[in-house]
Protein backbone atom coordinates (compact mmCIF):
# COMPACT_ATOMS: atom_id res chain seq x y z
CA UNK A 1 0.00 0.00 0.00
CA UNK A 2 2.97 2.44 -0.02
CA UNK A 3 2.23 3.30 -4.14
CA UNK A 4 0.59 5.88 -5.22
CA UNK A 5 -2.46 5.14 -7.26
CA UNK A 6 -1.65 3.60 -10.56
CA UNK A 7 2.15 2.20 -9.70
CA UNK A 8 1.43 -0.89 -8.45
CA UNK A 9 -0.07 -2.18 -12.07
CA UNK A 10 3.02 -0.62 -13.48
CA UNK A 11 5.10 -2.70 -11.31
CA UNK A 12 4.20 -5.95 -12.71
CA UNK A 13 4.95 -4.69 -16.18
CA UNK A 14 8.43 -3.70 -15.36
CA UNK A 15 10.34 -4.68 -12.44
CA UNK A 16 13.04 -2.79 -13.19
CA UNK A 17 12.25 0.93 -13.84
CA UNK A 18 9.27 2.86 -14.40
CA UNK A 19 9.07 6.15 -16.27
CA UNK A 20 5.70 8.35 -15.19
CA UNK A 21 5.16 9.68 -18.80
CA UNK A 22 2.60 7.66 -20.03
CA UNK A 23 0.07 6.09 -18.00
CA UNK A 24 -2.94 6.20 -20.24
CA UNK A 25 -6.11 8.31 -19.65
CA UNK A 26 -6.56 7.20 -15.85
CA UNK A 27 -9.27 8.24 -13.57
CA UNK A 28 -6.80 10.50 -12.35
CA UNK A 29 -5.79 12.09 -15.91
CA UNK A 30 -9.40 12.76 -16.25
CA UNK A 31 -9.57 14.12 -12.87
CA UNK A 32 -6.82 16.62 -13.88
CA UNK A 33 -8.18 17.45 -16.93
CA UNK A 34 -11.80 18.22 -15.44
CA UNK A 35 -10.26 20.54 -12.87
CA UNK A 36 -8.15 22.57 -15.25
CA UNK A 37 -11.66 23.12 -17.10
CA UNK A 38 -13.04 24.21 -13.89
CA UNK A 39 -10.12 26.73 -13.44
CA UNK A 40 -10.45 28.07 -17.36
CA UNK A 41 -13.62 28.75 -17.22
CA UNK A 42 -13.37 30.38 -13.53
CA UNK A 43 -15.98 28.00 -11.77
CA UNK A 44 -13.66 26.55 -9.08
CA UNK A 45 -10.17 25.93 -7.82
CA UNK A 46 -9.63 22.12 -6.95
CA UNK A 47 -6.14 20.70 -7.14
CA UNK A 48 -4.82 17.78 -6.95
CA UNK A 49 -1.90 17.45 -3.42
CA UNK A 50 1.73 16.18 -5.16
CA UNK A 51 2.22 12.93 -3.99
CA UNK A 52 4.11 12.78 -0.77
CA UNK A 53 7.54 11.31 -0.82
CA UNK A 54 10.28 10.95 2.25
CA UNK A 55 13.45 12.36 0.82
CA UNK A 56 16.71 10.73 2.00
CA UNK A 57 19.57 12.29 -0.26
CA UNK A 58 20.11 14.89 -2.55
CA UNK A 59 23.16 16.12 -4.51
CA UNK A 60 24.35 18.47 -6.87
CA UNK A 61 25.96 17.67 -9.59
CA UNK A 62 24.97 21.10 -11.61
CA UNK A 63 22.93 23.95 -10.19
CA UNK A 64 19.63 21.81 -10.24
CA UNK A 65 19.05 19.67 -7.25
CA UNK A 66 18.81 16.13 -7.98
CA UNK A 67 17.38 13.44 -5.69
CA UNK A 68 18.69 10.15 -5.60
CA UNK A 69 17.30 8.31 -2.51
CA UNK A 70 13.79 8.95 -1.69
CA UNK A 71 10.55 6.56 -0.90
CA UNK A 72 7.16 7.12 -1.27
CA UNK A 73 5.30 8.34 2.39
CA UNK A 74 1.58 7.53 3.47
CA UNK A 75 -0.25 10.41 2.40
CA UNK A 76 -2.02 11.88 5.10
CA UNK A 77 -5.50 13.13 4.15
CA UNK A 78 -7.35 12.43 0.61
CA UNK A 79 -5.32 13.50 -2.67
CA UNK A 80 -7.76 16.20 -4.08
CA UNK A 81 -9.46 19.65 -2.58
CA UNK A 82 -10.22 22.69 -3.33
CA UNK A 83 -12.92 25.41 -3.55
CA UNK A 84 -16.53 25.75 -5.24
CA UNK A 85 -18.94 28.30 -4.12
CA UNK A 86 -17.28 29.51 -1.37
CA UNK A 87 -17.67 25.95 0.19
CA UNK A 88 -14.82 23.78 0.97
CA UNK A 89 -14.07 20.54 -1.55
CA UNK A 90 -12.06 17.68 -0.63
CA UNK A 91 -12.37 14.21 -2.35
CA UNK A 92 -10.90 10.60 -2.83
CA UNK A 93 -10.63 9.32 -6.27
CA UNK A 94 -10.15 5.28 -6.72
CA UNK A 95 -10.19 2.69 -9.56
CA UNK A 96 -11.34 -0.71 -9.55
CA UNK A 97 -10.78 -3.25 -11.86
CA UNK A 98 -13.67 -5.69 -9.78
CA UNK A 99 -16.75 -5.49 -11.61
CA UNK A 100 -18.94 -6.42 -8.80
CA UNK A 101 -18.00 -4.43 -5.83
CA UNK A 102 -15.38 -1.45 -4.41
CA UNK A 103 -12.55 -2.84 -2.11
CA UNK A 104 -12.68 -1.19 0.86
CA UNK A 105 -8.84 -1.93 1.95
CA UNK A 106 -7.98 0.88 -1.22
CA UNK A 107 -9.06 3.27 1.08
CA UNK A 108 -6.62 4.09 4.14
CA UNK A 109 -9.21 4.04 7.41
CA UNK A 110 -7.34 7.97 8.40
CA UNK A 111 -8.81 8.89 4.61
CA UNK A 112 -12.39 7.96 5.73
CA UNK A 113 -12.27 9.52 9.27
CA UNK A 114 -10.53 13.03 7.52
CA UNK A 115 -13.49 12.54 5.04
CA UNK A 116 -16.01 12.47 8.05
CA UNK A 117 -14.29 15.39 9.82
CA UNK A 118 -14.60 17.53 6.56
CA UNK A 119 -18.47 17.11 6.29
CA UNK A 120 -18.83 17.80 10.14
CA UNK A 121 -17.22 21.16 9.48
CA UNK A 122 -19.33 22.18 6.76
CA UNK A 123 -17.25 20.96 3.82
CA UNK A 124 -18.36 18.73 1.06
CA UNK A 125 -16.65 15.07 1.37
CA UNK A 126 -16.83 12.41 -0.90
CA UNK A 127 -15.50 10.05 -2.94
CA UNK A 128 -15.44 9.31 -6.68
CA UNK A 129 -14.78 5.16 -7.41
CA UNK A 130 -14.56 3.93 -11.25
CA UNK A 131 -14.95 0.83 -11.87
CA UNK A 132 -12.57 0.63 -14.77
CA UNK A 133 -14.04 -2.64 -17.06
CA UNK A 134 -17.88 -1.46 -16.22
CA UNK A 135 -16.60 2.17 -17.62
CA UNK A 136 -18.71 3.31 -14.82
CA UNK A 137 -17.80 6.08 -12.38
CA UNK A 138 -19.71 7.12 -9.64
CA UNK A 139 -19.54 9.93 -6.86
CA UNK A 140 -20.63 8.53 -2.86
CA UNK A 141 -21.28 11.50 -0.61
CA UNK A 142 -19.85 10.71 2.67
CA UNK A 143 -22.88 10.28 4.12
CA UNK A 144 -23.62 7.31 2.49
CA UNK A 145 -19.91 6.18 2.97
CA UNK A 146 -20.40 6.56 6.16
CA UNK A 147 -24.04 4.63 6.38
CA UNK A 148 -22.36 1.54 4.50
CA UNK A 149 -19.59 1.24 7.00
CA UNK A 150 -21.96 1.87 10.01
CA UNK A 151 -24.42 -1.38 8.81
CA UNK A 152 -22.22 -3.70 7.00
CA UNK A 153 -19.27 -5.15 8.35
CA UNK A 154 -17.76 -6.13 4.06
CA UNK A 155 -14.87 -5.26 3.37
CA UNK A 156 -16.38 -4.39 -0.02
CA UNK A 157 -19.34 -2.12 -1.23
CA UNK A 158 -21.33 -3.51 -3.81
CA UNK A 159 -21.88 -2.09 -7.08
CA UNK A 160 -25.46 -2.10 -6.08
CA UNK A 161 -25.05 0.09 -3.26
CA UNK A 162 -23.28 2.63 -5.71
CA UNK A 163 -26.41 1.87 -8.25
CA UNK A 164 -29.00 2.69 -5.33
CA UNK A 165 -26.94 5.31 -3.29
CA UNK A 166 -24.15 7.05 -5.48
CA UNK A 167 -24.49 9.11 -8.38
CA UNK A 168 -23.18 8.07 -11.84
CA UNK A 169 -21.23 10.55 -13.67
CA UNK A 170 -21.34 10.58 -16.90
CA UNK A 171 -18.72 10.60 -19.24
CA UNK A 172 -17.92 13.74 -21.46
CA UNK A 173 -15.91 15.44 -24.10
CA UNK A 174 -14.94 18.41 -21.47
CA UNK A 175 -15.11 18.55 -18.96
CA UNK A 176 -14.55 15.01 -18.76
CA UNK A 177 -15.81 13.79 -15.58
CA UNK A 178 -18.20 16.96 -14.47
CA UNK A 179 -18.84 16.23 -10.79
CA UNK A 180 -19.57 19.79 -9.68
CA UNK A 181 -22.68 18.78 -11.87
CA UNK A 182 -23.84 16.34 -9.47
CA UNK A 183 -22.85 18.63 -6.53
CA UNK A 184 -25.30 21.20 -7.98
CA UNK A 185 -27.78 18.97 -8.77
CA UNK A 186 -28.24 16.88 -5.12
CA UNK A 187 -27.88 20.74 -4.02
CA UNK A 188 -26.36 21.37 -0.50
CA UNK A 189 -24.02 23.65 -2.42
CA UNK A 190 -25.42 27.08 -2.78
CA UNK A 191 -25.64 28.28 1.03
CA UNK A 192 -22.81 30.62 -0.37
CA UNK A 193 -24.47 32.13 -3.12
CA UNK B 1 14.04 28.98 -6.84
CA UNK B 2 13.51 25.33 -7.56
CA UNK B 3 14.22 24.37 -4.21
CA UNK B 4 11.45 24.26 -1.22
CA UNK B 5 11.64 26.29 1.37
CA UNK B 6 14.53 25.83 3.48
CA UNK B 7 16.55 24.01 1.68
CA UNK B 8 18.72 26.66 0.12
CA UNK B 9 20.56 27.33 3.37
CA UNK B 10 21.34 24.44 4.03
CA UNK B 11 23.20 23.64 0.41
CA UNK B 12 25.80 25.51 1.27
CA UNK B 13 26.15 24.43 4.55
CA UNK B 14 26.72 21.12 2.61
CA UNK B 15 26.82 20.97 -0.80
CA UNK B 16 26.94 16.30 -1.11
CA UNK B 17 24.47 15.73 1.19
CA UNK B 18 21.52 16.63 2.50
CA UNK B 19 19.40 14.94 5.37
CA UNK B 20 15.90 16.05 6.23
CA UNK B 21 15.26 15.28 9.51
CA UNK B 22 16.30 18.69 11.84
CA UNK B 23 15.82 21.91 10.14
CA UNK B 24 15.46 23.82 13.68
CA UNK B 25 12.29 25.28 14.60
CA UNK B 26 11.11 26.85 11.33
CA UNK B 27 7.91 28.89 10.39
CA UNK B 28 7.11 25.76 8.39
CA UNK B 29 7.37 23.56 11.26
CA UNK B 30 5.86 26.04 13.86
CA UNK B 31 2.67 26.00 11.69
CA UNK B 32 2.63 21.79 11.41
CA UNK B 33 2.54 21.88 15.09
CA UNK B 34 -0.31 24.82 14.89
CA UNK B 35 -1.97 22.81 12.50
CA UNK B 36 -1.61 19.54 14.22
CA UNK B 37 -2.74 21.15 17.32
CA UNK B 38 -6.27 22.65 16.06
CA UNK B 39 -6.79 19.12 14.08
CA UNK B 40 -6.34 17.57 17.68
CA UNK B 41 -9.11 20.15 19.28
CA UNK B 42 -11.17 19.86 16.92
CA UNK B 43 -11.03 23.14 15.40
CA UNK B 44 -9.83 23.32 11.63
CA UNK B 45 -8.36 20.82 9.14
CA UNK B 46 -5.92 22.69 7.46
CA UNK B 47 -2.56 20.96 5.83
CA UNK B 48 0.40 21.36 4.25
CA UNK B 49 0.62 19.83 0.67
CA UNK B 50 3.60 17.74 -0.31
CA UNK B 51 6.18 19.71 -1.83
CA UNK B 52 6.12 18.57 -5.82
CA UNK B 53 8.97 15.90 -6.92
CA UNK B 54 9.16 15.41 -10.31
CA UNK B 55 9.99 11.45 -10.11
CA UNK B 56 12.10 10.04 -12.75
CA UNK B 57 13.59 6.65 -11.83
CA UNK B 58 12.05 3.92 -9.33
CA UNK B 59 13.68 0.64 -8.47
CA UNK B 60 12.44 -2.02 -6.90
CA UNK B 61 16.26 -3.39 -4.75
CA UNK B 62 13.41 -5.16 -2.03
CA UNK B 63 9.75 -4.76 -1.88
CA UNK B 64 9.66 -1.26 -1.16
CA UNK B 65 10.21 0.82 -4.08
CA UNK B 66 13.10 3.41 -4.21
CA UNK B 67 12.79 6.26 -6.45
CA UNK B 68 16.72 6.85 -7.66
CA UNK B 69 16.20 10.53 -9.49
CA UNK B 70 14.19 12.80 -9.26
CA UNK B 71 13.55 16.74 -8.87
CA UNK B 72 11.88 19.47 -7.01
CA UNK B 73 9.14 20.90 -9.21
CA UNK B 74 7.66 24.02 -8.86
CA UNK B 75 4.57 24.12 -7.07
CA UNK B 76 1.06 25.05 -8.86
CA UNK B 77 -0.77 26.58 -5.51
CA UNK B 78 0.04 27.47 -2.09
CA UNK B 79 1.58 25.57 0.10
CA UNK B 80 -1.51 25.20 3.19
CA UNK B 81 -4.93 25.14 2.24
CA UNK B 82 -8.12 23.29 4.09
CA UNK B 83 -11.43 24.02 6.52
CA UNK B 84 -12.58 26.44 9.39
CA UNK B 85 -16.12 27.17 10.35
CA UNK B 86 -16.97 25.49 7.22
CA UNK B 87 -14.90 28.28 5.59
CA UNK B 88 -12.11 27.04 2.93
CA UNK B 89 -8.43 28.27 4.25
CA UNK B 90 -5.48 29.33 1.66
CA UNK B 91 -2.40 30.23 2.48
CA UNK B 92 1.45 30.82 1.55
CA UNK B 93 4.01 31.15 4.21
CA UNK B 94 7.07 32.45 3.67
CA UNK B 95 10.18 33.34 6.03
CA UNK B 96 12.98 36.24 5.62
CA UNK B 97 16.20 36.97 7.18
CA UNK B 98 15.53 40.70 6.00
CA UNK B 99 15.31 43.43 8.80
CA UNK B 100 13.44 46.01 6.68
CA UNK B 101 11.31 44.47 3.87
CA UNK B 102 9.74 41.43 2.17
CA UNK B 103 11.30 40.27 -0.77
CA UNK B 104 8.39 39.55 -3.30
CA UNK B 105 10.22 37.60 -5.52
CA UNK B 106 10.14 34.75 -2.76
CA UNK B 107 6.55 34.19 -4.10
CA UNK B 108 5.56 32.80 -7.23
CA UNK B 109 3.19 35.41 -9.06
CA UNK B 110 1.31 32.08 -10.06
CA UNK B 111 0.61 31.61 -6.17
CA UNK B 112 -0.05 35.73 -6.05
CA UNK B 113 -2.98 34.91 -9.35
CA UNK B 114 -3.96 31.98 -7.21
CA UNK B 115 -4.79 33.96 -3.76
CA UNK B 116 -6.43 36.20 -5.60
CA UNK B 117 -9.06 34.01 -7.50
CA UNK B 118 -9.41 32.20 -3.94
CA UNK B 119 -10.83 35.50 -2.24
CA UNK B 120 -12.71 36.36 -5.23
CA UNK B 121 -14.68 32.83 -5.02
CA UNK B 122 -15.13 33.81 -0.92
CA UNK B 123 -12.04 31.55 0.68
CA UNK B 124 -9.86 32.98 3.18
CA UNK B 125 -6.81 33.73 1.34
CA UNK B 126 -3.37 35.33 3.02
CA UNK B 127 0.16 35.50 3.52
CA UNK B 128 1.97 34.22 6.81
CA UNK B 129 5.75 36.55 6.66
CA UNK B 130 7.87 35.88 9.60
CA UNK B 131 10.89 37.95 9.72
CA UNK B 132 13.31 36.12 10.91
CA UNK B 133 15.31 38.69 12.62
CA UNK B 134 13.17 40.29 14.10
CA UNK B 135 10.71 37.47 15.65
CA UNK B 136 8.06 38.96 13.94
CA UNK B 137 5.36 36.86 11.96
CA UNK B 138 2.63 38.71 10.80
CA UNK B 139 -0.79 37.40 8.49
CA UNK B 140 -1.31 39.55 5.68
CA UNK B 141 -4.78 39.73 4.01
CA UNK B 142 -4.99 38.76 0.25
CA UNK B 143 -6.23 41.96 -0.18
CA UNK B 144 -3.89 44.07 1.44
CA UNK B 145 -1.13 42.13 -0.88
CA UNK B 146 -3.19 43.13 -3.95
CA UNK B 147 -3.66 46.84 -2.57
CA UNK B 148 0.02 46.65 -2.27
CA UNK B 149 1.10 45.50 -5.63
CA UNK B 150 -1.41 47.91 -7.26
CA UNK B 151 0.02 50.96 -5.83
CA UNK B 152 3.47 50.11 -5.87
CA UNK B 153 6.36 48.90 -8.23
CA UNK B 154 9.12 47.84 -5.45
CA UNK B 155 10.16 44.39 -5.34
CA UNK B 156 9.36 43.65 -1.81
CA UNK B 157 6.94 45.39 0.71
CA UNK B 158 8.63 46.91 3.48
CA UNK B 159 8.00 46.11 6.94
CA UNK B 160 6.37 49.72 7.37
CA UNK B 161 3.07 48.11 5.49
CA UNK B 162 3.25 44.90 7.15
CA UNK B 163 3.04 47.10 10.90
CA UNK B 164 0.48 49.07 9.05
CA UNK B 165 -1.77 46.90 7.23
CA UNK B 166 -0.95 43.16 8.48
CA UNK B 167 -1.83 41.29 11.86
CA UNK B 168 0.71 40.82 13.97
CA UNK B 169 0.77 36.59 15.40
CA UNK B 170 1.82 36.81 19.02
CA UNK B 171 3.93 33.48 19.57
CA UNK B 172 2.33 31.30 21.77
CA UNK B 173 3.68 27.93 23.69
CA UNK B 174 0.42 26.15 22.28
CA UNK B 175 -0.16 26.92 19.82
CA UNK B 176 2.66 28.76 18.26
CA UNK B 177 1.39 30.96 15.83
CA UNK B 178 -2.65 31.17 16.17
CA UNK B 179 -3.23 32.60 12.95
CA UNK B 180 -7.03 31.10 13.52
CA UNK B 181 -7.23 33.42 16.63
CA UNK B 182 -6.60 36.78 13.94
CA UNK B 183 -8.87 36.01 11.76
CA UNK B 184 -11.51 35.65 14.10
CA UNK B 185 -10.65 38.86 15.26
CA UNK B 186 -10.73 40.60 11.87
CA UNK B 187 -14.20 39.13 11.32
CA UNK B 188 -15.74 37.57 7.84
CA UNK B 189 -15.22 34.00 8.85
CA UNK B 190 -18.23 33.28 10.67
CA UNK B 191 -20.76 33.44 7.66
CA UNK B 192 -21.66 29.59 8.91
CA UNK B 193 -21.92 29.60 11.90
Amino acid sequence: MNYPNGLKKELIKNKLEIKYANRGMSLEDDLNKTNEYYRQIDKAYIYKKPTPIKIVKVIFPQKKAKITEAYFDTPSTTDYNGIYKGKYIDFEAKETTSLTSFPLNNIHPHQIKHLEKIEKHNGIAFLIIRFTKKKETYLLLEKELKDFLENNTKKSIPISYFKEKAHLIKEKYSPRIDYLEILDNIGGINHDE
